[in-house]
């Protein structure tokens, strides 16, 4: 059992890559909230494959029907489910992949879990099919954080070795999170941005993949949230944040860097400003103190590994023969996962943090 | 709330730096499993203050008394409390800090949610003092799962910018394991850990502190460990590593050196080895699958940041006064946390992975 | 937040009596077991509206569609969710509703706690309607359950001041309860049932309603499932069974009546049975020892409140005008809910127990 | 696993009746929040035993001693832990029980669910004993409970079949339960307590015990606490409840009589008090509608079966043996509970209502 998450916004998420449909139950929605349901949809486009040529071209429409919690366009307390329908799937283009696990990938692990019923069609549960769900129910919680004036944007930090202007962790504020958010290529200097898909594009011409780093701020939080010990933000939010598939790293504020810096680098002094507020010089410590926000933007990092799913020849196993042999992936993968895992990133945050709230 | 973790195991740690006691609550262990207390006890001396130049001077006997959950020296099903007394404080040298929050530390944040009621002294319930019954329980932990076959250890893998020998990923194995948590310093390499200590050193001399990176491996770990989605090992292990204070990054396998591989370098072949076994060639995948175990072995990597505590004067405000003041850091405090930390990782990582088996 | 339940099996319900649909998601059952969807249709209606004289004219199809979590016609391992539309509504029945809460429901304290956006249309998130998913998600578990030996069954006890022959709690057994399940009208003996119909039929008549006792049985259940204190079967079990609309109280075994026997009455001897069983001569304690299963059947008793839609005209608020003023409900109502309640304890029970049991 | 109660609030029980000490760690309380340890003492002691000649004469001095949580006498955030030494044990009486399972007890269950490392002495975890830690808790939450304008009590409602004054469902208010509770045998009819006492003398003299009901009411609840379906206050006060050992039946408002009565008869009608408060006529739904409070006094009742204790000889078997014999069980035991138990249902309310409106 896995697929909750949340102690006070509860939410569950359904599905499989070739199931009927995926989708999301989110229950301790605050009610009244309105849901501006045409910004949930351009939040899941974010996401949404087979826009361009840095994706697969499997394409979904990836209309959200809503099938309860809402009353009027508002939630009404109840538990909020939504619906994707898969329809655009290609299940033979996994028939052999039931005998071959792919490197990288969870076939195997599931195999041995789950054993023959293993729904192995284009990954099943673990498909990065079902963050389309989790997208939704990002999507909607920012919205009702933005309603408390809490603000998440990410940007590609890097991809490959190629790396974007960081977010400068003092500075960024609600308006540096919605201009590189808008962007369809959301990095803060697009000349790397150019680069960028440069290296995606010769990565999928050579049959090949790359991966990269998602740098994601939260911007307006007030000072006192999350909880002592194992309830800190960076433990919700990484547990959050794992959940993503491909994520192998999370890091916060000055993160691993910080393991090469003195204390008396690190360390953020402490002041108040013009206004009387607190706040700190610096911002090495990304807004979390304790586990608890600092009043400082909240800023982290997740790293993503390459696509597993490359198009040349690798090798394998046949589980069936119990024979080593050698694998060609036929389908549709993208060689970059990192532009549509940018709302990903986001949506992650927001139902860690919402949940945190509430 | 906060200071719980766990499903089917659930510990629940307790405590302040200054209150009468520290300790923790197991509940969910198995009925049976014979406890060895003097093995208990020697890994507890691990994290044990004040062993040596390197760590503070606050000396602790950190024996655990145990009111309940044995019986004739083994698990009897019931929950298992484990107290260990406070008997060494000082609070005298925390007074300044009720006014004054360190920078680093949550005495700021934690004045801010707990208001005039929260407890100061010595940074109260987030001290560095409730890892020892975090430890406690990843002690008893440890020996329930090395009764499976499977075994924890973590070395230090850098000091500020001097760094180990890594494990190597694909034949880590319980002899290394048990090697290097055996000895004083725990490094791969000791030439190097001569080094790290000199680094040490020369930061508290210089009225400074500094971080590093402790690196995990677990082996004999089964296949099929682990949930899809929100309960994989990365969510649940980053989860309670975050608990551990001063923890700013976790990463798995590769982790954010995996970013910069293309998916053909870091893709892990899969193949059957000469008894049968399914393995990869190599490990860049940390021995975690879609949040199931793979059966190789799981590695991964914390970051410390330097001691926020650090002799030398700070820049901090006066909340009383609600003005900008200085800040000289009395009292005893590790210029280098790594090396204590080191059965901490190990600790929240047992507690994390029996949860997951029972 | 509360539409979730269980700990290794999680149940989560959605849905209003007049939203788009219904439904339930199912997480962590075990991979690999046959459902078997005609028995599930079955199961659902013995709870369905509409069959008979003594339920609402209210018509559904009450065929649930399976998004996700089988594969093949088995479990899969990943979440199973189905969806129950609503189809048959009428919203302007309810319109009055708004501004007057109905004595006995959910209407007025609904509207408290979530205010103007409380879907108030058929007692929304609270209608009886919910129960349609919490009888498919039991329909599910029944099956996993027997086929572990395991059988669940329930008969009408009491309506009103009728009152069935009670199940005999030491030789109550799979085909007794199998027998009772699949009557149209579930009593031990029938001229009871009988007498029940028509004080039902009566009631109707009167523009009122009755309420009864429901009694239910687990025949087959091994020794030691349970856990001491907060989770012993008696917590989860009546957790789950107060969670169906208009159940006022739950006793196990004797219950209430044993507040009047002596200890030497009330108390069950052990004994040997001629295979060297351990089993009780009597079983006052319905199968329950200090919160786990003792070996003898489990057996207890749910009571259910007179449906408090009655047709007559009753006393009530105007919520919008603050004055008193009286109300008289339209729309379709059971004047009786205890026949289509039977299915709903097994569902529960079934639910709560396989939870414990994985 | 199972020591564990609250989603907020969580309290998590430990000790064996017979370990060194039983205790309690409650996580999730307010800062800020004043303890008067005087009154948690009066408290205790209603539930202690040894006062009297209807209670066992084992005496322990249940003073608690606070680990954490406190910080010059106020809740401080961190989670709190009271410890009460186990004094006064007389292991040998126990000895016999290891082999043959007392009667009604959870000896039996308790062996086959832990093996030869059950502590089985005194019951162990499954002993009494630990509502001492449950009344700390509940004492604690009671405290707080009172800040907010809310107020606990029970009585004895019947011991054997002798019954007391019930309390006035509508009436009842915050002087009604501070009086009865300050009763040395709380009953609202002396006359009738006189009776009860008799009652309970007889039973041992006939080394014999006998059970009997307390009824619970709570005052000044605002309307719109609980959630619906699996979280409604019956839900959760039910849970709470049957962690009490002897508990067997929970009722709510009318609860089983309730199912005796028409519709018409049983709905209670909403009106505009004079100050404008939504109130009902009559309180047959025992002030939850829906799960939720209706503003109305809230009140249960809870069955208790007699001790399963007895002085007299009882048939049982011996598990090392295999074989049935006849069992006499020394020791110092209640002929009735009920008297003890009232504070303990006090508890169990006052902790899964706090839990709620956290």
């Amino acid at each position: 059992m896995s697929s909750s998450f949340g102690v006070h916004l509860k939410i569950t998420i359904f599905g499989q890559s070739h199931s009927e449909a995926v989708g999301v139950v989110i229950d301790g929605l605050p009610a009244g909230e309105s849901i501006d349901m045409e910004r949930v949809q351009r939040f899941l486009e974010r996401r949404a494959p087979g826009r361009n040529a840095y994706s697969t071209s499997r394409k979904e429409g990836d209309i959200p029907r809503m099938l309860s919690g809402l009353f009027d366009g508002k939630t009404c307390g109840a538990p909020l489910c939504a619906v994707i329908e898969n329809t655009n799937t290609n299940p033979k283009d996994y028939a052999l992949l039931k005998d071959m696990p792919r490197p990288g990938h969870a076939d195997y692990t599931a195999w041995v879990k789950y054993g023959a019923s293993n729904d192995y069609r284009g990954g099943g549960h673990f498909s990065g099919r079902l963050t389309a769900p989790l997208c939704f129910a990002g999507a909607v919680c920012i919205q009702i954080l933005e309603r408390r004036g809490i603000h998440i944007g990410a940007h590609i930090l890097s991809v490959h070795n190629i790396t974007d202007t960081p977010f400068d962790p003092v500075a960024v504020n609600k308006k540096t999170l919605r201009d590189v958010t808008e962007k369809e290529f959301p990095v803060l200097n697009d000349n790397t941005g150019a680069e960028m898909r440069t290296a995606i594009a010769e990565a999928k011409n050579n049959m090949d993949s790359v991966g990269g780093i998602v740098e994601c701020a939260i911007a307006g939080l007030p000072v006192g949230i999350g909880e002592p010990i194992f309830d800190g933000l960076e433990s919700r939010l990484s547990a959050a944040l794992f959940a993503i598939p491909a994520v192998k790293g999370v890091e916060f504020g000055e993160g691993f860097r910080s393991t090469a810096l003195f204390g008396s680098e690190n360390n953020d002094a402490f002041f108040y400003d013009v206004n009387g507020q607190v706040q700190t010089k610096t911002n090495h410590h990304g807004g979390i103190l304790g586990g608890i926000s600092s009043g400082m933007p909240l800023l982290f990092r997740a790293a993503f590994k390459p696509t597993p799913s490359i198009a040349s020849e690798q090798e394998s196993i046949s589980l069936s023969r119990q024979e080593n042999t050698s694998l060609r992936i036929i389908g549709r993968h993208d060689p970059c996962i990192v532009p549509r895992a940018v709302p990903c990133v986001e949506a992650a945050a927001a139902v860690a943090l919402l949940d945190m709230m509430l």
